[in-house]
């Protein structure tokens, strides 16, 4: 996997100098509006005082921890306010990488390549465990898959590529593995609010040292670019309070600290947006997974069920995942995903579909059609 | 050099617990007005459509890129958008550190304490050529230190902390000292707005593949929370294109991009300001460093001349650089400044006083009373 040149830039690129119209469903950005209240919150901050301008806690504004610390049920002090779950996921990473023995770190196949980069980046060598053919990983798998080398253990739930989540037995297995195994557990779940199965279960419910949360408002308040994540560290009074030590001193030194234009409006669209707004676009997801899948189902693809964040991973048998069988795609159909060899290898026959756009039932007519 | 807790929070709060109102002098976040035209382009943002709020690409806007590469005379694909100049400086840090042969990075004392630490996470040895009399390195001084295991050179101009700004020789020198060294250099610009010398020249003056330039808007449009700050590497088709490449994977996996809505209000703002804004500033400065100058000058303490950025290093002979004698002039004179000592050993004897608040005459005033 090569996270240097994404390799949807490359896709992206394909389509965009195709001879036709393609529908993109290869980004992850949500194409839908953010709630009024972070417009609103960011209009206020731009009329602020002067002093509101200049550097914030390098962890963060202290209401925005707060804020999260009280939706998450942890203490402030756990929290650190990130440029992105991205940077987030890098802290959790390194940190673990750092005080947990071992010189590899376990992903699961098929897996958001930026892991992968970000494990290299660390000098780490990866070990994959293959999710099962319902999208989630076995645990006993999991439990085989680890060993004396594993420092770290990264999983996404609700999952990209995949488009599954991870129930309560999973997540309470995955804790109690890294218990066992002196290793760091990174639960990122920038996808949290995109569950349609109910089954969704934070590792945050399972306390223990071993375990980091991450996750960002990149998804949730439609705002990819905005850059403003957290990571949730075990307590800091305990056994592992060296991690967020590691993780402050590291943002400290190489970021010095968020971004606060963007950190003040999600504070403020945090305190006003209701649930109504969540559920209006899960609302939206519902429909669009619906229409899709329905589309897969009458050309016979095999797909995995899509119980959260917005992806389907589909098979069509005569189009592979590679970057031909998308490219044809793009060409005979006008539609363009994601091959899955760019996921790992477990999945390499098959193709992503990002529904993050307002064209899905257009696809779905023309995937029906072509195939 | 404690770079995890750092000093500044220390005299803070002890300034802040004072039984008495105490001027601070401390950290070094603007305390004047923005550009108008940076609120603006803001609420502009925040009123924008959705797919604004997306990622940009990830070495930043293109726009914005291409204004700073039109204004440093540097091609857009030499800069890299990140957040804040800590970001820039830590990646061409890395870069350099892993591109050339060496072990050791070599600072000039007194330094900025974050490059210390952003070595230290690196895992590189520090070295410190000490500043001369007159606050400059001395160029064959610097020569003498420089040697095999020197892999980067990290200098800061106009300088913080203390207040003066490398004229054209030095700079060129200090190009010339890399290139025959085989190291690189990185030269920290965030004060070049702010020159009352007339002599700042930036190392981009002397095209070489052993220069990369930082820099940030956190102290020109006096947004030292909004984390915009940008890199200059060299061309990327030469010889040294491997340092932003490095810089941008590493950019990509660890922040992934830069907050989106402080990008755009910065372009806005660029545009937008002219000379008059930026005059108006250091005027303002000027004056308040005549002022606190003459004060020095009246209790005869010996001081660098400040002929750059916003800092006045002084020394007095009853009060060496140390927290206790900080902690004494908070006390008993009402003025907080930073104690030498946090900045290295060539003038641990010294004081430094950050001149951004609207109280630099009264401040004067204490300590020409006190002292």
């Amino acid at each position: 996997m090569d996270y240097e040149t994404p390799q949807f830039f490359r896709v992206m690129q394909y389509a965009n100098q195709a001879d036709r119209d393609v529908v993109d469903m290869v980004s992850g950005s949500p194409d839908w509006e953010p709630p009024e209240s972070l417009r609103e919150g960011l209009v206020e901050y731009a009329r602020g005082e002067p002093e509101q301008f200049q550097y914030p806690p390098s962890v963060g504004l202290t209401d925005l921890r707060e804020e999260i610390a009280g939706r998450r049920g942890v203490d402030r002090e756990q929290v650190i306010i990130t440029n992105g779950a991205g940077e987030a996921n890098h802290l959790a990473m390194s940190a673990g990488f750092e005080r947990f023995p071992g010189s590899e770190i376990l992903l699961v196949d098929p897996t958001y390549p930026y892991y992968a980069g970000r494990a290299s980046l660390l000098g780490a060598d990866t070990r994959y465990v293959p999710a099962s053919g319902d999208g989630v990983p076995d645990t006993e798998t999991v439990r085989e898959c680890v060993r004396e080398e594993t420092s770290v253990i990264v999983v996404n739930s609700p999952n990209n590529p995949l488009g599954v989540t991870y129930g309560e037995e999973t997540k309470a297995a995955l804790v109690d593995i890294a218990e066992t195994y002196d290793a760091l557990l990174v639960s990122d779940e920038v996808y949290d609010h995109f569950d349609y199965s109910g089954s969704f279960t934070s590792a945050l419910a399972f306390d223990s040292p071993n375990r980091v949360v991450t996750n960002s408002f990149s998804k949730s308040l439609a705002i990819t670019g905005w850059r403003v994540g957290y990571a949730v560290f075990p307590d800091r009074q305990g056994p592992r309070g060296d991690l967020f030590e590691d993780a402050r001193t590291r943002h400290m030194l190489t970021t010095v600290t968020g971004s606060r234009p963007a950190q003040a409006a999600v504070l403020h669209a945090l305190r006003e947006t209701g649930p109504a707004y969540y559920e209006g676009v899960r609302e939206r997801l519902r429909d669009r997974i619906t229409v899709f899948t329905d589309a897969l189902d009458e050309v016979g693809a095999t797909y995995t069920d899509p119980e959260g964040a917005f992806y389907v991973m589909a098979r069509f048998p005569a189009f592979p995942g590679t970057f031909e069988s998308v490219e044809l795609l793009v060409d005979e159909a006008g539609v363009a995903g994601m091959p899955g060899e760019a996921f790992g290898e477990s999945r390499s026959d098959w193709i992503r579909f990002a529904l993050v756009s307002p064209r899905v039932e257009t696809a779905a007519d023309r995937l029906a059609g072509f195939l």
